[in-house]
């Protein structure tokens, strides 16, 4: 009897010491859904920010459902045929960056000089590469300029007149910079201007109002994983209304708007870019289900709720997981998000009482 | 008998379940040193690279040494006076930012345009506050140009001739960008463009020519933790010999080359950027301490010779953390490397023979 307990015993603190997982653990981290892997998952956002109902009009929503349904459908057809994570990811963000609803490519915002800087960036979770291109004006698809960087160079970021190069070397479609220009845009830069002019020397609150006239849109980013368990995630950005001193956001920074990794995550990032470089948002996703043991959900939460909300930093994020789930979580009234899933029904979403 | 042996079997069961510490928890990370704080401590390092004694003289040797102790004098002093982390890792590297020993301001390398590009980053542990300038060709000191964007902007990254406005409008020192030649770093430009012509269109041979050019010196760092308890980091760098496509290494880059936490550590990075910036290796120390529960030396150490030596990932770190305990650990055949410590001796070292 002694013997037996004390057996007990030993085998009940064996098991009560059995290590949380390792990174390259196979021991599911998502403890809420069921450890099978979807055959495909895709994620998307059109940005995070002021998104509001009552400064929408029926077409404009019927506008933007409609082109991140073409994008979904451009990615899920490439995943539910066999195709790359990579060629997802790409192909999914050539549609967003296409549409003038958002923040990037064509429907990029102007900087303070009036001209269009593109970011980008672009990360597979297999191999661990990565690629990123800062402040060019003429690569139609930035996102391509990215992957590039990632497949045909020793490099991982690229920026100015050298990635343009780069790009040009490689074959990529080249666009004059006028390309760029949208005319609802270029009234965001003369209404930030105006109210500069009117708000003399109070940078602070041009800042803002700068910040407000892109918060109603932005930046575009993508996530999938494929039939072969390999996560791709990219991000593509006009940047900032009115921005100066050629600024850097988060989203051509691996690390802070885009990171992957087959054995946590893949993450795209979208809001107030110095939060998100502060915070290593989206390398820090993939930490705290790597090292702390925290399933997508949860981790994702916690980063936008409990750690930027906090701080002041605005925005959100979209992911997935190794197994396919998903997790779209924002700060802001707003996120333009959806997901594509291989047997669940299309999901699109914009406000936050849609959830 | 029955009843006590179950008792003892849930305590058992209890004790075993005890969760690791948390991010804010004031459990010591560090099991093997007392958790009593240094009183300060500073770190600081002049690159990882191919340093070896046989073609070390002793000339360059002392002056090398002497570089690093003046260095290490400047940030103590400020520490040992009750002045903060952020000054000391300031003042400390404009002395190695000013020795043309190092490949930061004063002894950068010549991209292959022949041009001086530099880089730098800093961050405060306190606020995780942080600022970053790339690509800048006539800020006498990198390093506080990074500062005055983390104290004086909105923005964390600002790059090129924005970056130099700023820093102009800031009244930081400006000087002609012939300043930063150095004989020396020129010779080694022409090494690479004539290796790169013999060897036409082998790019990948001329790119780890170039790379080995540099790997005899590098980037600049330092970490400091003062008084107060707070810690602060640094990085500066003159990039890649014959660095083409307007490449940004990790150095600028917060999350990659440089991170501060006061809750975990403070960390500068160097040696070969693009491996730095996939593995976040900055935030990466940060994240393992704070959710993975590890020490510094362990977290350090498993970082520089289990994930990046593996990949092929050639470099070093430097890091504290908030006891004032010190890594340095790196995969090349030297870093040039020291510190000083509240009543410890100070120590400088070049090889890895020495550790």
């Amino acid at each position: 009897m002694l013997r037996s307990l004390t057996a007990l015993l030993l085998l009940a603190i064996f098991w009560a010491c059995n290590p949380a997982p390792e990174v390259d653990s196979e021991t599911p981290e998502v403890a809420t859904a069921p450890p099978t892997k979807a055959e495909y998952a895709l994620v998307i956002h059109g940005g995070a920010g002021t998104i509001l109902k009552e400064n929408m009009t029926p077409e404009r929503a019927e506008g933007i459902k409609a082109a991140m349904n073409a994008a979904l459908d451009v990615g899920e057809q490439i995943l539910a045929a066999g195709g790359s994570a990579a060629d997802a990811v790409e192909q999914t963000i050539w549609i967003l960056e296409d549409s003038p609803y958002f923040n990037a490519a064509k429907g990029a915002v102007f900087t303070s000089q009036g001209t269009n800087e593109l970011d980008a960036s672009f990360m597979t979770g297999h191999d661990l590469q990565a690629g990123a291109i800062g402040g060019v004006s003429n690569i139609k698809h930035p996102i391509s300029g990215a992957r590039a960087v990632l497949d045909k160079s020793e490099h991982v970021m690229l920026s100015g007149s050298g990635a343009e190069d780069f790009a040009r070397d490689q074959g990529l479609e080249i666009v004059d910079p006028s390309y760029f220009y949208t005319e609802e845009r270029y009234q965001s830069l003369q209404r930030v201007r105006e109210h500069e002019a009117a708000a003399t020397n109070d940078a602070t609150s041009s800042l803002e109002f700068a910040q407000d006239q892109d918060r109603k849109f932005g930046t575009v980013g993508c996530v999938a994983l494929d039939k072969t368990g390999n996560i791709a995630a990219g991000t593509s950005t006009g940047g900032m209304t009115n921005k100066r001193f050629n600024r850097i956001g988060d989203s051509p920074i691996i690390g802070a708007g885009t990171y992957a990794d087959n054995a946590s995550c893949g993450v795209s990032c979208t809001g107030h870019g110095e939060y998100f470089i502060r915070y290593a948002v989206a390398h820090d996703l993939h930490a705290r289900m790597a090292y702390g043991g925290q399933d997508l959900e949860t981790a994702a939460n916690t980063i936008i709720h409990d750690v930027l909300q906090p701080a002041g930093g605005d925005g959100g994020l979209i992911a997935l997981d190794k197994y396919g789930n998903i997790a779209m979580p924002f700060n802001t009234p707003g996120m333009y998000r959806g997901y594509a899933k291989a047997g669940e029904e299309r999901v699109i979403l914009f406000y936050e009482d849609e959830e």
